[in-house]
C-alpha cells in the first residue's frame, strides 16, 4: 500500500491537465508527462488489482468499441479495461470493407454517443484512412457536446489506426522499464525495430511506426531496420529524429538487419508491409479494383519472399549486447516450424522468450485503462487515493 | 435538484400504478398519465445523470435484445437505457427471415428469461406478424411466471413492431413538447406527417402509424398526407380519428403533401412502403416465393418513383408557419444530393435542422429507460427520491 | 431467511476445500460433498434472489465464453450466473470448424485471460477433442498464473465437453432432488435413459454419458438403454459401473426400451449418435474429408430410421411406475407432429410435463452460478453468510 501511495504521489507532480476530456490519438501529440502519467497510473491500476480493490470510477457508463478490422487480444483488452473502471461495452459492428464517408460519419457518432464515455476505434487497414476517421469522430462528438446534443464528450481511445499504434507501444515501454528496472535505466540502451520476413502479406505499418514513434522519446538508440522498399512513413520517420534530437538519443536507419542487432539491448523484428503498397491498396479499394488486389497481393508475396533471411535466428541473437537482447512482438508471431513454414522468428527464440511476450501483452489493459482514467477524472491522483481509502473490495473471495 | 424535485412531485400525482409490472406495446393502450409518466420520468432520469447522480435500480440483472431485424440506433438507445439502470443486456440472435412458430416461441421466451428482468423487441419487417410476436412472448412469460418457471415475469419494451414504434413517436413527442415549452402549448399546433419519395423500398410504416397514433392525443391538428396508394393501416387510422376527437383535435389524411405541409408547426417527411404491399410481401416470404419478392420490390420502386416531387424542399417548407415549422425525422433519412440523388429532403433543410434532429435521437433512451423503469418499480416516485436523496455518484470525475 | 441460514449450515459441514481455485470439467472428479454443495450453493443462491438480495461477489471481473457449437440455451444459462455474482460476460467467437492447435491455444488461453476470473467452454462437436481441449486450456492458464503473466488463475466450467456436459446434468439432478423432495428419496429409484429416434443425427452423447455417470452417484437403478450400434464411450460406462457399485444402485445396459422404461421413476428418451461414428467424423474433418462426412451423415440417417419405434409415446410411459414416471429431456426434444414428422417424443407426453421440463432447464444459471462461486470463495460459508447479512437489494423494486 506504500508503494501505492508513493506511486500516487508522483502521479501528483506531473502535469496531466490536459489528458482530462482528451482523446489519445497519437504518443507523439502528448508530453513526457503524460506518457510518464499512463505508466503510473496503469502501475497503480495493476497494482489495486493485485491488492483486491476496486478501481471502478463509474458506477454506470459506456464504452463504445468500434473495430473496423478483426482483433482478439485489443478488443479483450479494451474490454477488460472498461470493465476494471465499471464501464461496459457494447461493440458497434460495421461491414469490415465499408469506408464511411463525412455525414454518415457525424451522424452515426453521435448517435452512438448519447451515453457513451469512451470510444475505442481500431482502424488500421487503409493508409489515409484511420487516423482520419478518429479525428472526424473525435471532432464531431465534440460538437455534438457543444451544440447540447451530448451530454458529455465521450473521449477516444486509438487502438490501432494507419499511423500509430498507441496502446501497443505503450504496453510495450511499459514492460521495457520493468526489464531494465525503470525509466531513468534506458538511456543508451540500443533497440532494433526491424522488419522480418512473414508468407504473409499487408500487415499495417503502425506497430513499427508506434515503436519508433515513441522509443525514441526516453534517450534510446533507436535503430529501425528493413529492406529497400518497406520504407514506413516518411511523417514518422521525421517525428523519431526529431525526438532523438530532444532526448539525445538516436535514431538510424538501415537496410541491413545484422547492424541493428548488433549490441542492440532489444529486438523487436516484426513484418510489415510497405507504405507505398500500402497506399496504392487504398486506391485500389477506393476503385473497388479487386483484380488490382489481387495482382498487388500477389507482388507483395513475391518481394516479400526475396527477403526470407530476414529471420530472428539464434545466430542473429548472438550479435546482440551478450547474445541476449530483450525479444519483443506485438503477438501473434509467426514462428518457423511452427505456425508457418519460414517466418519472423525461429522457433528457439521464440520457446525462450515466450513468458516475458506474454508479459508484454499484459500491460496492455493497464495501459488503456490509464489512458481511459486520465481522460475521466480532473483529478487523477485524488481519485486514486480516494479509491485506495474507500478500499472496496474488487471480490469477496 | 429542486427542479428534480417537483418533476417527482408531479410523478406522484399520476396514476402509474397500471404500468407496474406491464409491458409497453402501443401508446394507444396506454392512458395520457401513464404516457405523461414516462416524459417525467425521462425527464428526471436525464437531470439525474446530468447532474451525475447515478440511477442505477438494479445491482444485477438481465435485459434481452430480440432484434429481429438490423438497427443500430434503437440498439444503442436499448442498450444506453438498460446500462443507466443497472442491466446488462444479453442479446438473442436469432435468424433474420425466421419467423418462429407458436411452441417455439413459448420454450425459447422461458428458456431466456430465468433471470431476465426485461426484454425488448423489435420486429418491424412482416405486417400481421411483429406485434403478435411480442403478444405471443408476452403471454407465454406471464404464464411461465405464474406456473412457477420463471422467479420474475420479463415486461416487455416494443422496440418497434408491424403497428407502432413507441419509443420512437414517445421520443418524438418528448422532441415536440421541448420545443414548444410544454405539452400545454400543443393545442391547436399544426403536424404534418407526410410520405416522402425514397429511392429505397420497404420502409416501415411503424413511424407514420406510430405518429398519428400518438400525436392525436394532445389537441393538435394532424395531417397525414400520402399519395394514394400508400394507405397507412386502416385501424390506426381509426384510432388516430378517435384520439382526435377525444382530445379536441384534429386528425385528417390528404393526397396532397402542400395542403398538410399548409401553416404546418411541424413537419415529419418520411418515406413508407404501402400497407397493402407490405401485406402482401408477408406472404411471399410465408411462401418463401422469392421471384415474387423480387417482382414485388420492382413494382414498389417504379411505383415509388411516380412521386419523385414529395420532396421536403425549400419551397415546401416556405409553406409552413412563418416558413419555419420544426422539421423532424426518425433518422437515418434519405437526403437529396448527399445519401442518395433524390430522395425525402433537400440537403440545405436538413443541414439547417442538424441539430434539432440529433437532439430528437436523443430523447430516445431517456424515455426507453422510463418505460423500463415504470414497469419495474411499483412507487416510481419514492424511487427516484431514494436515489435522489442517495445521491450515490454516476462518475467519479 | 431461516430456511436460507439452515442451509448455509450444511454447507459448512461438507469438505469443499478442493473446489477453491479449480475447475468443474467431469462430475466424476467431483466429491460427494462437492456435487452436494453445488446443489446447496445452488440453492441458497435462487432463494436469495427470490428474497431480493444481491449475490454479487464481483464489483468487478470477466468471465469469458467459449462455444465452439451454437448455444442458446446454454448461453443464456452462463450469462445468467455471470451476472448474478458480478461478472461480466466477453465472448471469444472462433471459427467453429477450426480445431486449435498445442502452441495457438497456449497463447489465446493466456491473452484472454489477464483480467478474466472465469472461463466457460463449450466444445461437443469432435470427439477426442473438447475435453481435451479444456485440459490444454486450463494446464496454459495455471501455468500462466505460476509464470507470473496472469495475476489470478481463472477456473473452468464446462459447458458441455464430448464426454460429459455436467451444469446439465447437475441441472437435471437439482430437478430430480427437487421432485422427489430430497437427495434421501432417491435410493432405489429407477431411472431410464433411453435412446430415442431423431429425424436429425449427430448430436453429442454428453448428455446420456453425463446422467449415467452422475445418477449411478445416488443408489439409483440406472438403466441405459439404445439400439445395438448406439453404444456410448466404454470409458464412461465403467464409471457408472463402478459408481453404482460404490453408490449401492445398479447400472445396467439395455438394447430394449420397453425394459428401460418398466417400472421407472423417471424416464429421458433421447437421441444421440453411434460414439464409432462421431469418432469416425472427427478422423474425416481432421481430413477435411468433405464426401466422406456427406456420406457418413446419409448412412446415419438411414441407421437412425431403422429406429422410429424408439419414440417416447403414451404406450411406452404406461409402462412406467404407476404410468406416471417423470419425464425428463436437456430441450430442445424433437416432438413428433410438432417440430417434426416422428421425433423422440409423441406431442401429448411432452406437452403433459411442459411445466417440469421448463422447471429442469431453469436450475442450470444457478447451477452454473454455484459451480463458480465455489471456485472462487475459499470459505463459500462465510462469503454466503456475509451477503445475507448485509441483505443488500438486487433490485429497488
Amino acid at each position: 500500500m506504500r508503494d501505492i501511495k508513493k506511486l500516487i504521489n508522483i502521479i501528483s507532480k506531473l502535469d496531466l491537465t490536459k489528458m482530462y476530456n482528451n482523446d489519445f490519438l497519437l504518443t507523439w501529440e502528448k508530453s513526457d508527462d503524460e506518457l510518464q502519467g499512463v505508466f503510473n497510473v496503469a502501475d497503480v491500476l495493476r497494482k489495486m488489482r493485485e491488492n483486491n480493490i476496486s478501481s471502478k470510477i463509474f458506477d454506470s457508463g459506456l464504452a463504445i468499441s468500434l473495430f473496423r478490422d478483426n482483433s482478439t487480444r485489443t478488443r479483450f483488452s479494451f474490454a477488460s479495461a472498461c470493465n476494471l473502471l465499471g464501464l461496459e461495452v457494447q461493440d458497434l459492428d460495421e461491414g469490415k470493407s465499408q469506408i464511411a464517408h463525412g455525414e454518415t460519419v457525424r451522424e452515426t457518432a453521435n448517435m452512438i454517443s448519447f451515453m457513451a464515455d469512451i470510444v475505442g476505434i481500431r482502424d488500421d487497414m487503409y493508409i489515409g484512412t484511420g487516423n482520419t476517421y478518429m479525428r472526424d469522430v473525435s471532432r464531431f462528438v465534440k460538437q455534438g457536446n457543444q451544440d447540447g446534443v451530448l451530454e458529455q464528450r465521450p473521449t477516444l481511445v486509438n487502438l490501432q489506426c494507419d499511423i500509430d499504434h498507441p496502446t501497443q507501444s505503450m504496453a510495450d515501454m511499459a514492460h521495457i522499464i520493468d526489464h531494465f528496472g525503470g525509466v531513468e535505466n534506458l538511456k543508451g540502451k540500443k533497440i532494433a525495430m526491424s522488419w522480418a520476413y512473414s508468407p504473409s502479406y499487408g500487415k499495417p505499418l503502425s506497430v513499427p511506426q508506434g515503436i519508433v514513434g515513441l522509443m525514441t522519446r526516453f534517450g534510446m538508440d533507436v535503430s529501425l531496420a528493413h529492406p529497400k522498399g518497406y520504407e514506413i512513413m516518411n511523417d514518422v520517420e521525421n517525428i523519431a529524429r526529431k525526438n532523438a534530437t530532444a532526448s539525445s538519443g538516436n535514431f538510424e536507419v538501415t537496410n541491413n538487419m545484422g547492424n541493428a542487432f548488433k549490441d542492440a539491448d532489444i529486438v523487436y523484428p516484426k513484418s510489415w508491409a510497405p507504405f507505398a503498397a500500402m497506399q496504392k491498396r487504398t486506391q485500389l479499394y477506393g476503385n473497388n479494383d479487386m483484380d488490382g488486389i489481387e495482382q498487388l497481393e500477389k507482388e507483395l508475396l513475391f518481394q516479400n519472399a526475396q527477403h526470407k533471411d530476414w529471420e530472428c535466428t539464434e545466430e542473429m541473437m548472438n550479435l546482440t549486447k551478450d547474445k541476449k537482447a530483450l525479444y519483443m512482438h506485438c503477438l501473434p508471431a509467426d514462428i518457423s516450424g511452427v505456425s508457418c513454414e519460414q517466418g519472423e522468428v525461429s522457433a528457439s527464440v521464440f520457446d525462450r522468450y515466450r513468458i516475458p511476450l506474454y508479459k508484454e501483452a499484459g500491460y496492455k489493459p493497464y495501459v488503456i485503462a490509464a489512458m481511459i482514467f486520465l481522460s475521466k477524472t480532473r483529478n487523477p491522483e485524488s481519485v486514486l487515493m480516494e479509491l485506495l481509502d474507500s478500499n472496496s473490495k474488487r471480490w469477496r473471495g
